[in-house]
């Protein structure tokens, strides 16, 4: 990977943040974009705020206007190629003079001859991978959805420190506290959807909803997902219409993303119960783990997680934390499966 | 709780500094003094640095010589009032010429007439509680062994992010990463004692010493202590000269704890198997929790905590953690058991 250059570096920096301003859940990724003039002074700023408005490129040469000739435009993403809703970015930013582009990841859309190549070919300076890890983890499941066809999945996880979902009589209200209940509403509200088996939806009749913590619902509702060859009554919660829901009549976790791919869902945060999770984890389809570990001990109960296959010490799933930290009373623990397996 | 003042709270801040010079798993508490003459300067400080050296006050008065007359001391325990292997303190303070005694916590050794109450009767002005809750905290194993007559008892436990100990082969080497076990090591070290059952030390011949990264042993060993009915072989490898083993053929955590008590042993650290950890959970005698949580999924295989005799979430057993840290890939989460229980 390019080390970024002393100058380039810091521009890159904030086109970063502005990037972080955009809508998280969006189907479209997050970008920034960053105007500096010959003089290496700061002449426009601009980022994506969601699908159906500018890209970051196009809001950053309105503001310039006329001043954008001669610019170097500093991008989180490669600019795009291809004629949508909106002009190619390649095509304006050629056409506004910009004299050199300097990109963080390459697009993952992009055929051989993507807007790099082509405006290279028009005689513009171009550099690719600036900042790249810092630009690939602000749109880590957009990019994962683009690389590999399938969203990321996020397996919530709810648990006694020794392992247990209820205890033995199936009592399970409340393992976790309402600290970390609120923060499980807000990390789903930066998924695009929220996804159950039917079991857990005929059992707990859950709304699945994003809640605030006073109660009401969040402005941005996730897709709510069942999957399972079982009817759902017509009354059942999830069909309210506090957010849309999908019934997949399949048991395949394969087929459920290419359902939610076909979406462009990139981040699917599945709740469970058991069955799902286990049938996910056996396909190899689970990206990341978030554990609530409730500081409870149970003793026995239910297992917080299914038989996985796994009989040897040798063949545990281990992890890779990415972040840990005390939520109310609860702990959260954030990592995703090694690569090795 | 008294407030401390705002001259004396700095001054008995440095005395609880050097009571934690003291040696932790010691038979005596961790005591600092601090003696400030009647112009508002430090004069002499000391601290007790275990069984068979000067108590606190006697180093500080030492350390003093004449210029202790006139003093006020800080002392974070009450000062003693029984001849021992040495003069009480309270009669050495009071012929060197203290004027003032300022302590933390009240002796929960003294009776009725403790050696606050003795110096009072001399003319010296006394005050207890100044910054208890601190000096507590430093000697919260000794005052436990104190005020119930048996020791703080702390159970370590490993287990994975789902509950368990080891694969359902029986297989566990190695479930927590080397941090982790560095970690156990340290921990080990500041307890008076290791304690395990006659089924650990039979199918695992663990070593239960204390050793430094580098596999070298630690200069001071816990007493290693097994419990149950059942015969060792001679050559186990507990019966090693690195350090005292005993072995209390019973089963009642109740006696054990008795028999540690009666050797001043206010710390034990209780390392299981499963057997011995409910029994003394059963019996409500464990104080403490560390548990060490590997980022690891077995699905199953062996729980890492037995049946508790909870059958329904409201009997669940709830901590309280005091602390929460990463120890390399590890989490490591500290509680103790709520008073409620």
């Amino acid at each position: 990977m390019q080390q970024p250059s002393t100058t380039d570096a810091p521009w890159m920096l904030r086109a970063l943040e502005l990037a972080a301003n955009g809508p998280e859940a969006d189907p479209n990724p997050r970008v920034g974009c960053v105007l500096v003039g010959p003089d290496g002074t700061l002449v426009a700023e601009g980022w994506h705020r969601g699908a159906g408005t500018p890209h970051a490129e196009a809001a950053a040469l309105a503001a310039a206007g006329e001043r954008a000739r001669g610019c170097t435009a500093y991008v989180t993403l490669e600019p795009c190629h291809h004629t949508g809703r909106t002009e190619p970015c390649s095509h304006a930013l050629a056409a506004a003079g910009i004299t050199r582009v300097m990109y963080a990841v390459p697009d993952p859309n992009a055929s051989a001859a993507g807007g790099a190549a082509w405006l290279a070919e028009q005689g513009v300076s171009t550099e690719g991978g600036v900042l790249r890890t810092a630009s690939e983890a602000l749109n880590r499941t957009w990019l994962h959805l683009k690389r590999t066809g399938r969203p990321w999945v996020t397996w919530k996880l709810a648990t006694t420190l020794d392992g247990r979902s209820a205890a033995a009589d199936g009592t399970s209200q409340w393992i976790t506290g309402p600290e970390a209940r609120a923060d499980v509403h807000e990390q789903r509200a930066r998924c695009g959807a929220i996804l159950i088996g039917t079991g857990t939806a005929l059992n707990d009749n859950p709304r699945l909803t994003v809640r605030l913590p006073d109660g009401s619902l969040h402005e941005r509702q996730p897709l709510r997902v069942v999957m399972g060859q079982r009817d759902l009554p017509s009354d059942a919660r999830l069909f309210d219409d506090a957010a849309e829901t999908l019934h997949l009549r399949t048991r395949s976790p394969r087929e459920v993303l290419t359902a939610l791919a076909a979406r462009e869902i990139h981040h699917v945060w599945l709740e469970g119960g058991p069955t799902v999770a286990a049938a996910f984890m056996a396909d190899g389809l689970v990206d990341e783990i978030v554990a609530y570990v409730a500081p409870v001990l149970l003793g026995r109960g239910r297992p917080s997680v299914s038989d996985l296959g796994i009989t040897t010490i040798a063949d545990a799933l281990r992890l890779d934390p990415t972040d840990t930290r005390v939520v109310g009373h609860d702990i959260r623990i954030t990592a995703t499966l090694q690569e090795t397996l």
